[in-house]
């Protein structure tokens, strides 16, 4: 067995407390082994963590990676402008290379903020696929299956994509690769499709990711049409299950709380995105309240306009309390939970919490900064003060992929030039 | 003449665009000499800014810098509460040499984030003053005057100590240092006070910075007990003047905004602070349309919980999107001004802009970062992917405060020693 043993770090416990403890890994298994003093013994691999808080890996619960090369691109513009003017006619223009180095730059973002697993929804899937494999990192991925502005047969083979490719890609990366099955929204996907394809994607046993009460602009064509609600169209759909989980979530009213509660459909809250296109504020409080899980998400970064969680969790903490009017809402423990065990549990990881048995997905944070001291109390660090730079390692399934800010899996000037090549030749190809 | 050259930097232009140059520096004026191609020649030193971005200095238009020491220390918590339980407890228990501490650990926070200057309302004002001059940076000051919970006598002295030591740190650190009188608020100091001593800060020539319509709770009073909206009450008592700046400004009514346009008052957004402790969305797109000067502050870091600009640009630009429920609100370039241009002006500093005679205060990012990745827009980027540790260099009056990360006028690593012992001395003595 090949163990790695991170050393003399404060670990945020299942129970999002602090205490002083060494973290004994199986690399083989990628599996915590043991939590507590002195486990560094005879380890292969020891990373220090001496004045540095050890927590479960980041999990962003809804992105889109690629668009990183759009990163400032378009900013400034309500949601239809945006993908209408700006996103839609260049993604018309990616390619399977354009992805891949736009998925590098994502991914090297990811682990360079301790990220260490996510949920994506995008184009030229296997390619991304093959990018995280490489990487190290954890994801279920999918391809963004839309119907509207098609024709009948070309959303049939959009919609088979989306299957075959939930297929394909399953148990990629030593199995750290997962899939789901993924209509962009549920008005960009007509009905007739989604009651077609989503028993298929149920019988290859793949959940369901959606966009849903994102904006007003979405709820309303869907109440007009079919005199219900987004969310409990979407359980006509057959697309609430305990194992779905939903993106926004901004523009849901009582009921549609009460539905998810009862399906068990996690919610991926994804503040930075909802404030960035004003989109709205999100009952974060009041569905925490109802029994919901609730995860976060950066969405793509052309509408954040980063992939650091930590940004995230601070604004999930910031807009909860401004949504509920009231300051105590969504305090620092429930961002800390949600952007870790919440985001996990919604997406379907067993990652998310630091204990015996775990998947060993975990960042190392130095607090030997002057923005976190005193360390008056180290959950309310995470949540509010501590920034992506602050991350000294980054350990997925047990793999190192970031020591002391070096990224391994990847090589950072080169990701970061080729994603400038590749962003040059799209924005040309798009005439923009 | 002593020389510095700032090299090879993209340089924000007065008009916030960028353009390739060097910056030509008279250390002994602390001004911008020139700026343009080819200009390191023979200076005395040089500053390397290939790939990165020069900006003007960010200024931080209201804080309350010592405020550090409780960073963490009680989160989560509406204003009114927080203040009268965990606040001013703690606060009664201050001494200078606590608030030299928490200083010395805001001002090095400050420095590491590209701050270079800023306007604060405390206690022991005159030790805040010595820190600010030997760290370099830029300040206005002012002791925070406080009415409610005194006698006449105390409230007196304190209020003629807001007078005093405004005339007395006027001019220190070579000028860099200026003063103002700054009652706490509308409501923390009776009208009788505001009546008397107001104009005696007129006389000693000093500009007004106060709290307004922070709350819904701190409007109520004044317009109960007066009869009119807090800032026609700040007018009738002559607290509005061009020179005069407030914090907040987030329950402001119509006629109000019309007030501070006429007036030419600035007011510095704070919206971490506003979004953390529940206080609500400044209509900060309607502001500026009116013509009101915006800057923008951190507050203290108790409720914030960090003191860079560069996460309160970013909340300002998503906060205005939300209160003016449009994502082309408050734009990139808009809160690029505000956290530089805007603040400067707001709170009386000639810096803010770099051009030929203005101060020589600026901040160098490191543009070489996977998440300011491809540079679509470096405005963008300054406004919603950088990050205080992007900030590589910076200067103040001509200075260079820190260079590659190293600050040069604090020992970075005894600060945050002596932080953590005075805060665990200062919680110790207030039983918390
Ligand atoms: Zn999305
Ligand atoms: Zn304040």
């Amino acid at each position: 067995m090949v163990t790695l043993a991170i050393t003399d770090g404060q670990v945020l416990t299942p129970e999002f407390t602090v205490e002083r403890a060494d973290v004994l890994i199986d690399q083989d298994r990628g599996e915590i082994l043991e939590i507590g003093p002195d486990l560094a013994g005879d380890a292969d691999e020891t990373l220090d963590a001496a004045e540095s808080l050890v927590t479960p890996g980041f999990v962003n619960g809804h992105c889109h990676v690629a668009m990183t090369l759009l990163r400032g691109h378009a900013d400034d513009k309500p949601l239809d402008a945006w993908l209408q003017e700006d996103i839609w006619p260049v993604e018309a223009e990616l390619t399977a290379e354009t992805v891949r180095a736009g998925t590098e730059l994502g991914v090297l973002e990811m682990i360079k903020s301790g990220t260490t697993a996510f949920a994506d929804m995008y184009f030229f899937v296997p390619t991304i696929a093959d990018v995280v494999a490489e990487a190290g990192l954890r994801a279920r991925l999918g391809h963004g299956v839309i119907s509207v502005a098609k024709d009948d047969e070309a959303a049939r083979e959009d919609a088979r994509e989306g299957l075959s490719v939930a297929e394909e890609i399953d148990g990629m990366g030593d199995g750290r690769i997962s899939s789901a099955f993924m209509p962009h929204s549920l008005t960009t996907v007509d009905g007739e499709y989604l009651e077609e394809f989503v028993p298929q994607a149920r019988e290859i046993g793949v959940p369901i990711h959606y966009h849903a009460n994102e904006t007003e602009d979405e709820v309303t064509p869907i109440v007009e049409e079919h005199g219900v609600r987004p969310l409990a169209y979407a359980a006509e759909k057959g697309m609430l299950e305990s194992e779905d989980f939903v993106a926004h979530g901004v523009h849901v009213e009582e009921s549609e709380i009460g539905l998810l509660a009862e399906a068990g459909t996690g919610v991926i809250h994804c503040p930075a995105s909802n404030m960035k296109l004003a989109s709205g504020m999100a009952p974060v409080e009041r569905m925490r309240e109802a029994g919901i899980t609730v995860g976060i998400g950066t969405d793509g970064a052309a509408s954040n306009n980063d992939l650091s969680m930590l940004d995230e969790a601070r604004d999930a903490a910031m807009i909860g309390k401004l949504a509920a009017d009231d300051a105590s809402a969504v305090p620092a423990g429930a961002v800390v939970e949600m952007m870790t065990d919440g985001s996990a549990e919604a997406v379907g990881f067993e990652s998310g919490r630091l204990k015996a048995g775990a998947p060993a997905d975990l960042a190392v944070i130095d607090l030997e900064k002057p923005h976190l001291t005193p360390r008056n109390d180290l959950v309310s660090h995470l949540a509010y003060a501590a920034a992506a730079a602050d991350v000294r390692h980054t350990v997925c399934d047990g793999q190192v992929l970031m020591r002391d800010r070096e990224v391994r899996t990847l090589d950072e000037l080169a990701v970061r030039e080729r994603a400038t090549e590749e962003t040059e030749k799209l924005l040309a190809r798009a005439g923009q």
